[in-house]
């Protein structure tokens, strides 16, 4: 291109704990191009803001209050979605293109999974059939850790996901201090964890207690076990131990039992009808524990995504890095790429960082490696440690407080003035 | 007394994150009165290792071991127990003599809430019609802060409280972060907080925004709302702002439709049946919301009384000094007390520790001060923030990380030996 274009960077689906540490790292490394990007806007709420034009300029921020991105958790910053473009959308894609076009813009960074780099591939193409020449670059970021391939060739892991396992290594060994001290009365403590589909989450409890010490069981939803077996499991462990840790999947299999009725009659499912933990603890309790006193719950909630202390400065580094990487390859390798993370090898834990086509990471899927999997199904592998241990890093992360509260960034909501007619998203529309 | 006696603590009731710290000022104290203290026995599981005579060796820990139950969450160090001793339960109280006997125990430091005082109470009043020279002294614990009086005389807070509220203000600034990003598709959040009886708990989320930037409700046990006024409020404030996080209480009553059928039609309640949280969220999908989207909520467990990140410096000092202070006081004063904090006068923080007779706390009761809650019914007010803002400290504890992982204290097992016959405690008899 001739000269200097603007920018739109956005985000979408659930946040992570780094999510804004990516948009720092694409915020800095733009200003190392400043022959090719011009003015950086953010979609406020993800694509959801450049259907509606509601660009936030991130270049009129003060930088002292871009530099807090670092360790604010969430996507309270520039917003999130989880608008699903459908292939048929025609007019909301022609939108996109027309917004684009409009305010000049020239590249789009768009942080997210699968389906984001799906979308992002889609946008380029029909801006370049449209005429306009787009840059669209990927910028990989779950907590589920399911972006990429099985055999962690595309990509090794997703910034996100080190967070999220740290969370659970730390809440995990809490909860071992909390049932070892109330085990006469309360022996078995179910602790459901995000992962509707894919195991990485749970897994990472082990994290907790590498060397096995502590009475803790993992069910993924790999795991393949009746209700039934992770009662017998249960039941096993407190008569070995007088207590039991179940660290379970939201996507756990539990069954026709996992159904029940509210007061009007109707099925709850779900995350706001009846959790695969409450399932657990209810027939716990129903078929006797080998042991006095009962089990207890909690369903780990949207605090594994949005905690800025648990966030693993290893994941942050890394989340940074990769938004930087996603702004070199932009500006220096064109339109459809995503960044990545890969491991070097060696014993030390060391990474580069890459790009894959979007392309091919949407039309990849991974799944949790089976031989991961420990042989009695309630557990995971030394393997996974090795794998996962580095992401979590060592140290706490340096969150500033400011009259003992999280000081987290605080953009000003200063937008792009609008140049095209209002627009209400195709899937908004009556 | 004429030679040291033996010294025996326990915990009783749920944990707290500080509750090691005043097992460490016991032990700290206990030493600057060598002629008066002897050996120092945990009761292993609280009043349940006394009953079964399972008493753990304080004196042989390694000193850098206990440095370390300062920031060590939870009962996991010497346990705790929900073990009542009712007033009938004569065996009970005659072992607990026949056990403090064998072992010359002259001094037992019982650290719970008001019920826990009630016992140490008896426990010193049959041990005196015994004839065994025997000072019961208290030591405050309840993360409810409902130890005490209505008009904080008797004490202020309790220990434990000022950590649970850092937890509250620390997770709903995460959890703004959260429902800030993600309010398109998610704008309701709903957090259920502990506190049964009491409102203390969930009146913590305001130490998050005490200058109530966001759109935060809060809805204690004693706000007196249905749930029906509770859809309400989240509409209207969704119309303003477009989102809205709710913390409730447990204890909140969301009436009839709070029942609901599990798949053997039977009826769920509580910790394991159908939560708060649950009715909530299902009544305000069902109801509509005045915003695209669903509310979506987690049920804050253990994690608030457990997590060892989120005590407060305060609190962690707190309860260390309240520790020592029961043991000046059982050396000084002799038996029947309880250590106290008072809050000075003036405008900055300050407390003193005091005492108050065991049966006066035993016999009072306290409540939520009703003119902390706001006329709206859905905030406490700036009187309530002045009282709990201190109690949060100012920065985060200095938890240490070995290998990337929180290192806890880990005490040897190293028990009494047993001087009784074995004893099946009375309420576990068939």
């Amino acid at each position: 291109m001739s000269k200097a274009k603007n920018v739109v960077v956005a985000q979408s689906g659930g946040p992570s704990p780094v999510i804004n540490s990516s948009l720092l790292g694409v915020l800095d490394a733009v200003k190392d191009f400043p022959k090719t990007f011009g003015t950086v806007y953010a979609g406020w709420h993800g694509i959801e803001g450049v259907l509606k034009e509601e660009l936030l300029d991130m270049s009129a921020q003060p930088s002292e209050e871009l530099r807090l991105l670092r360790t604010t958790p969430a996507a309270g910053a520039i917003g999130t979605c989880r608008y699903k473009l459908k292939t048929g959308q025609t007019e909301d894609y022609e939108r996109i293109i027309e917004v684009f076009r409009a305010h000049d813009v020239g590249y789009f960074f768009y942080n997210g999974g699968n389906d984001s780099m799906d979308t992002a591939n889609k946008v380029a193409k029909l801006a370049a059939e449209r005429g306009l020449e787009l840059v669209a670059t990927g910028v990989p970021k779950t907590i589920d850790n399911d972006v990429g391939d099985s055999e962690f060739k595309l990509i090794d892991h997703t910034p996100g996901y080190g967070s999220v396992a740290r969370y659970w290594a730390l809440i995990v060994q809490n909860a071992n201090e909390e049932n070892r001290g109330a085990c006469p009365s309360d022996p078995v403590l179910v602790l459901q964890a995000m992962g509707r589909k894919i195991g990485f989450i749970p897994a990472a409890a082990r994290l907790a207690d590498p060397n096995r010490e502590m009475p803790l069981q993992i069910y993924l939803r790999e795991s393949g076990l009746t209700l039934d077996a992770l009662a017998d499991n249960v039941n096993r462990q407190l008569k070995a131990d007088g207590r039991c840790i179940v660290v379970i999947s939201e996507g756990f299999d539990v069954g026709e039992i996992g159904e029940s009725k509210d007061s009007f009659g109707h099925t709850q499912f779900s995350s706001s009808g009846t959790t695969v933990e409450q399932t657990v603890v209810n027939y716990l309790n129903g078929k006797g524990l080998a042991a006095r006193g009962s089990a207890r719950g909690q369903v780990m909630g949207t605090d594994q995504r949005d905690t800025a202390i648990y966030a693993s400065t290893v994941d942050i580094d890394e989340a940074y890095e990769v938004g930087r990487k996603a702004v070199r390859i932009a500006a220096e390798e064109g339109s459809g790429w995503m960044s990545t993370i890969l491991r070097e090898g060696g014993s030390a834990y060391r990474v580069r960082y890459d790009k894959v086509p979007l392309e091919e990471v949407a039309n990849s899927e991974r799944s949790f490696p089976e031989d991961w999997i420990a042989k009695d199904r309630i557990d995971v592998t030394d393997d996974f440690v090795r794998y996962a241990r580095p992401l979590m890093g060592e140290s706490w992360p340096a969150v500033p407080l400011a009259g003992g509260l999280q000081r987290f960034a605080r953009l000003g909501m200063s937008f792009a003035d609008t140049k095209c007619k209002p627009y209400v998203p195709q899937a908004y529309r009556k």
